[in-house]
């Protein structure tokens, strides 16, 4: 039940507001990657903090930040403030134009990026901000190809879906030209046949520099790389990595362009996960957490070097809500509360002393968890319907009744938890308190009891 | 001078902001398309209604409606109080979900929408709802090229860019395939030799059958068409091709994709440009006028059967924004204002009682004007160095001193005025009064005798 006291009547009330919701929503919204008239959305009426609820008045645990990006919760009062004052004084102007919102955000981002990542482009979202550090990493070198891995993803419009390497891009493989995957260093699957982490980032390394050598140096644009990849499974890379990557995209004149619109803003305990690695990237994209997906924004930040390629000749890309200053105000806000409060070296202590040590708890209680990995908010529990042969609870870019039990077990539990294929994430606000966590982790563990015997009861 | 009070003091602090704006953005903001240190942002620090202030506290009347989106105007009180009241209540929630905010979006843009167009899949601005029409009839007919039109704007990402045919496309002409530009009805300058709109109208509706027949009909998954060409030059259909064009695609199994995502929602006196013909395209895209872009927010229009098309196997595409609340509440708002003010009818009031009127009594006094042509709050001065040869004023993705000079006398005169190579359009915000309009045709009226002098008095 939710704490606020709901009378009868407002309960009534809320539950045909929900009714309309959704039965609008069944005859005149079309939903992202899905069969239409195969789903069954849930309703939600209302949220804070950590916190969802559905049409029937059910308080759920969000430990999926939404889609990875209200890193800050919802409903953050000096959010929401900034945003109320900024749409009273001045909601938009064009992107040809300056704007003192739109200054302050970009210099706030530029004060957290690594290294001489100076200037920012602002997007609409993480997508178009990978399209546009491509097409400036192609106009900068001069050069066509664009390798990616295998296991990621980059966003949803057509050339950043075929650099994605994730089965959302299958249907898409179509009319883009220079997209090359190259496999990533995952050791709990290794590609390379790896025991150890040290042997991972050799081979992993090795590989990439095979294929650059063999698609030929002289053709490649960029590599782009999640600096953790995050909806294809929160692989943490190993130590050396990134700093490998680094030296191959210099040793080539490769543009290194770190993905960081999932890992991004604190979600590693880092303001960039690539700041693990001790790295600097030529190009940086972020979206989701720079402003908790209050308001729609994504950006690309900049090297020097990059941005001198753009001095004295047009870049040919833009967008009508470029630096939006509503969105912006939003940014402005998020990042001076993550100053303020510290949220990022929060997001580091819930990783190092909540998520680790209860979710490795977790795995010695539960045959079906395969393994833990995280870092700071972020972390995936891998579920394997064999420890030994590592087989997935459900096939790759696909479902299983054993993942569905668990993700509805969790659900009834009171949690809403991020799945994909045989994986659940554990990936709540970056600020939830380690009470919210512990009570999620929870859920978690009596979810997954509970499936493995609801299956049990069933296939026995 | 602006119309308010300024004290010195406060005149002081905003300049002292505006140049604060203005330094912060060299330092760290990257603008589309541009070349980075060859720009001089214009700092805008204030707008209301139709009026827009910069950093020196100077009052300009928006004629651009910024890029032709601030179709309600700057400051709407009904648009901001609604954003105010959906960030209070719920910012966002992912697409994956139902929420009444976004479901009464979809609702009332389904009841403005031609025909069928029953169904939203709401995006985050013109590019990608294009890049999702596109794949929504590739994977629709199972075919493969799109057709458009040369002189065309249907977005930045790197497949929108290549569908459009305007010179930012040739920087980025590279790595999209099946892309096919074919020549639309233009008269003034037609491409097919004719002398009246019947006849351009039966030429280019001859011209668009041969590609079709030499491209191949099998080939063909999609038309995309701005149901009124904007950036491009506004060049008005002439009646009778998009209905043939409609024909043609019924014939071929084409999927018709009307973009109207700068003549939608009443910038052209109806609620879409289409409209203008009687005819209902298959998928329609939208973006800008759908909330005057107060919150990033675009769409396609789906018709039902494009839409049965997903409605057991999956779209395969998404966005983490699609849905935003906070851009559907002002989407929601501005709607609600433009039924209950009268704004589509106004627009086309104006078109007829104003612009029209004006314009071309402004043709008469003009040597440089070649062509006025509009409908609604949506027109083009075409301007020529010659009226017997048509020479443009400025080459096709050029300017000149001619055109510097008429952009810098517009805005000497109070107006902040929209070019494109060698025209000037007049688009201000559709529900600007007559008052407001007279105003800013007359300084475009001042403006041209001015510029043509100045330009005389240095080469003379």
């Amino acid at each position: 039940m939710p704490e606020t006291v709901t009378t009868h009547a407002s309960m009534r009330a809320l539950t045909e507001d929900a009714d309309r919701a959704y039965e609008l929503d069944r005859q005149h919204v079309f939903h992202s990657w899905s069969a239409q008239e195969l789903i069954n959305p849930l309703v939600i009426t209302r949220a804070e903090g950590s916190y969802v609820w559905d049409g029937q008045g059910r308080k759920l645990l969000d430990f999926t930040s939404q889609l990875v990006y209200t890193n800050l919760g919802h409903g953050h009062p000096r959010i929401v403030e900034a945003i109320q004052e900024q749409a009273a004084a001045l909601c938009t102007v064009a992107p040809q134009y300056a704007n003192g919102t739109r200054s302050e955000a970009a210099r706030l981002i530029a004060s957290h990026t690594p290294g001489d990542l100076n200037r920012v482009f602002f997007t609409n979202g993480g997508a178009d901000a990978n399209e546009h550090a491509i097409r400036m990493a192609r106009l900068h070198t001069g050069k066509h190809k664009v390798l990616s891995t295998y296991r990621s993803y980059h966003g949803g419009t057509q050339l950043a879906i075929n650099v994605t390497g994730d089965p959302r891009r299958w249907p898409n493989d179509t009319g883009s030209t220079g997209n090359v995957h190259f496999f990533g260093p995952f050791l709990y699957r290794s590609p390379f046949h790896s025991t150890t982490e040290q042997e991972e980032r050799e081979r992993a390394l090795d590989h990439l520099e095979q294929v650059i050598a063999l698609e030929g140096p002289s053709t490649i644009a960029a590599v782009i790389l999640e600096s953790i990849p995050g909806t294809a499974g929160i692989m943490i890379p190993p130590p050396g990595y990134l700093r490998g990557v680094r030296e191959l995209c210099d040793k080539h004149g490769i543009v290194f362009i770190a993905d960081e619109v999932m890992s991004g803003f604190g979600r590693s305990g880092e303001w960039f996960a690539i700041e693990h690695a001790g790295v600097v990237p030529d190009l940086l994209t972020f979206a989701k957490g720079v402003n908790s997906g209050y308001v729609p924004l994504g950006g690309v930040a900049i090297s020097d070097a990059i941005f001198q390629s753009f001095a004295k000749r047009p870049y040919p890309g833009g967008l009508t809500y470029s630096g939006h200053p509503l969105a912006c105000a939003a940014a402005v806000a998020s990042i001076e509360v993550m100053e303020a409060e510290r949220i990022v070296e929060h997001s580091a202590a819930l990783g190092e002393e909540v998520f680790g040590p209860s979710l490795r708890s977790l795995a010695e209680r539960h045959q079906w968890i395969g393994e833990v990995r995280g870092v700071g908010a972020f972390w995936a529990i891998e579920l394997v319907a064999d420890r030994e042969t590592r087989e997935p609870l459900a096939p790759y870019g696909g479902s299983s009744p054993e993942m569905g039990a668990v993700i509805a077990a969790t659900m009834a539990n009171g949690v809403l938890p991020f799945a994909n294929f045989n994986r659940i994430h554990a990936v709540p606000p970056i600020n939830i308190s380690a009470e919210e966590a512990g009570e999620g982790i929870r859920a978690l563990d009596a979810a997954l009891g509970e499936a493995r015997a609801a299956v049990a009861s069933v296939t026995g």
